[in-house]
């Protein structure tokens, strides 16, 4: 077994042998990983299997669905790689250009950051994704994978360095932590000079820790809990089917709602008909109210909500539901329980919109639109190594510029500062 | 007294009112707190005496004439407040805009960070140059200003909050911390929630522990170990005019050069030259040279190099040379050594040159000029609130656009994610 530090090593050896490459280089590369990728799958499936086994019993069915893998989810995992080889190159643009006074050229122009280590969960197809993002962007990774996938993650990582090895790559470009120990992450976080960025994609105590004891730069992810304020102002056919959406389009992602704001104005013919459309008997999964004070005496068979529904990323059919003064009380309500992810109003009421997309600090603001849109792939990007909910470097979807940094080049013929 | 608890507090509520100002009202702010700062020449001279007789026999001269405010040093810094009025907002600024297929427009926008910390030393300028940045960015801004320098600090905040008052801008957007002890610094780096991002100005040690213990977003800045590379194919009257000014025009400051590191092919020739120009009887302020082993044969009356000075900023007139195996020499030796802030290489050879600029891993690369010029009004940013050593956000000099972050704002008619 290969030790953290060893890896460490290796990569930081890798990045000088990968910064020099081509775009045509790079597109090269992944198309050779994809193929080695398909090539692999019955090695990839069969251990994908002993990952499926050893997890039966102590993870539910949604993990286990999650887990698993099928010739045609391999299939799709080299068809990602495949459409990240035919996205633009973000290494080597020249952002700024100028020519200084005395003569000489200033160009600021972008670079891969080096070294980029991500830590996740269960999901194997992350594997592939994030080592596609990180070479077309110049960068050695550092892949940690969730213990319950490490087999299949191993057998993925194995394909992938054939294929880079087949266009003379060094395979140590694209790595996987052998130890999946919690020792191995915080050696991650504290691997100063080794690690350029390190991307934790996982839940709230992933992320809590790597804020607590990262000592390498970081950048948080993911934790979404998503508002949607219906204003006095809304179009209440609007607010219904964007709050459905919203809510039960796809429970278990991070820019899915969580909490419903409701305007005073409008709460008492409003509620009961959100209850209906999401509760009745007509709503294909029934979501699970939870309501404060206000709304519990227009809705009185909703459950309570209890101290910390307003601050829960529930990921499944739950909604938190609060009354507020109009978009002020919006406002207020989401700056004190938001994490900064995405949060929408619903209003036909130019002002109360204009007022909520400048007030409201997260890293997407909607205006009768639904949260479920925060995604690299819906942004424009292409392709998203995760949802930043930090304000430093990168905001909300991250795609290949926001793996890249800058330096400035200057060139000259003899300048000296007065 | 004022907890720092109770400055965060205040701060924190001020970045709802600060973040709707105009440019207009933000550069009338500026004007403001300008005229403010001129009328109390008086107050800032009487709290600045304070300061210079209780640092008496503590610091030294050179310390002591940083810290000495004049009427034309206020003067001074009430221009460069008005010098940062007249530069371009970088709030509003769309970065991007796109329609998404479905008809919702999507778009990129600037936005202030919120509130912007700065942990600083003993210069008294830095209080009023960091208050307009981070105001003409509508940022908050909390200032930790060195003990030394805290009763001039006290004093030109008290003038900069009357300035604030004066067009209706609320005191608390400027405020500076009371405590000067470092628990004042250690909490400003746990301040989560409060603090948006932190810019730590000072030594190496302050740097270490806002990364060892910041939990807040953090930039590195300033420390400074750049090299100047002589390659075999070097101009060598360049070099030396380059070397000279990148070593004694500003030694104390962090883009001055620190080491020189000589190409074998013409170490014989170069370096008794590089001796005579630098510490002849000539040069206007002889400098020591610490030479490594090879160099010492060369150069037998030079000291030799210690341990630590190849990782030591020295910030006077002392320069370590070691001689390097060709450009490849050069790369490996700035890739052990270098704070990734400026190096630059002297070569009349393009490979070189190209291969120096792109193997280099520092937020500034030279080509035949000196290091002296990395620096916010050199690079055209009008303003500089440090230098960025870091490759997260910032890298280099930092002018108001480091110091925004953005938001997508999405408006739509009720689009939901299929």
């Amino acid at each position: 077994m290969k030790t953290t530090q060893e890896i460490l090593i290796a990569a930081k050896k890798a990045v000088a042998g990968l910064c020099g490459k081509t775009t045509e280089q790079k597109n090269a590369a992944l198309l050779s990983m994809a193929a080695a990728l398909e090539s692999a799958t019955e090695e990839i499936l069969a251990a994908n299997r002993q990952d499926l086994t050893a997890a039966q019993g102590n993870i539910s069915t949604v993990m286990q669905d999650r887990l698993l893998l099928t010739k045609d989810r391999i299939g799709a995992m080299a068809d990602g790689m495949r459409a990240v080889a035919k996205l633009p190159d973000a290494v080597g643009r020249v952002l700024e250009s100028h020519q200084h006074p005395n003569g000489m050229l200033l160009q600021k122009v972008t670079v891969p950051m080096g070294v980029v280590a991500i830590i996740y969960e269960s999901r194997p197809n992350v594997t592939s994704d994030a080592a596609a993002l990180a070479l077309k962007s110049g960068n050695v990774c550092i892949l940690r994978s969730g213990k319950e996938a490490f087999c299949s993650a191993y057998a993925i990582v194995c394909a992938l360095q054939k294929g880079l090895s087949a266009v003379g790559i060094t395979p140590d470009a694209v790595q996987l932590i052998e130890d999946t120990s919690r020792a191995s992450a915080d050696e991650l976080m504290r691997a100063d000079g080794f690690v350029d960025l390190l991307i934790p994609r996982g839940g709230a105590g992933l992320i809590r820790r790597c804020v607590e004891h990262a000592t390498v730069p970081c950048i948080q992810t993911g934790t979404g809990i998503c508002h949607i304020y219906v204003d006095g102002a809304a179009d209440v056919k609007k607010a219904l089917t964007i709050l459905e959406n919203a809510k039960t389009s796809r429970p278990s992602v991070c820019n899915a709602a969580e909490v419903c704001l409701v305007d005073r104005a409008i709460a008492e013919t409003f509620l009961p008909r959100m209850e209906e459309r999401l509760c009745g008997s007509s709503a294909p999964h029934p979501v699970e109210l939870r309501v404060d004070e206000t709304a519990a005496v227009i809705l009185p068979h909703a459950q309570k909500a209890g101290a910390q529904d307003f601050d829960t990323e529930f990921l499944d059919y739950i909604l938190a539901v609060a009354v507020v003064d109009g978009v002020d009380g919006a406002v207020q309500h989401i700056a004190a329980h938001s994490t900064h992810h995405s949060e929408a109003i619903v209003t036909e009421d130019q002002t109360a919109a204009d007022f909520f997309t400048a007030a409201v600090d997260s890293a997407a603001v909607y205006v009768n639109v639904s949260t479920r849109f925060t995604d690299g792939g819906e942004f424009g990007l292409g392709c998203e190594m995760g949802i930043s909910t930090q304000k430093l470097h990168a905001r909300g979807p991250m795609g290949l510029a926001e793996l890249t940094t800058y330096k400035y080049i200057i060139t000259g013929n003899g300048q000296i500062r007065k």
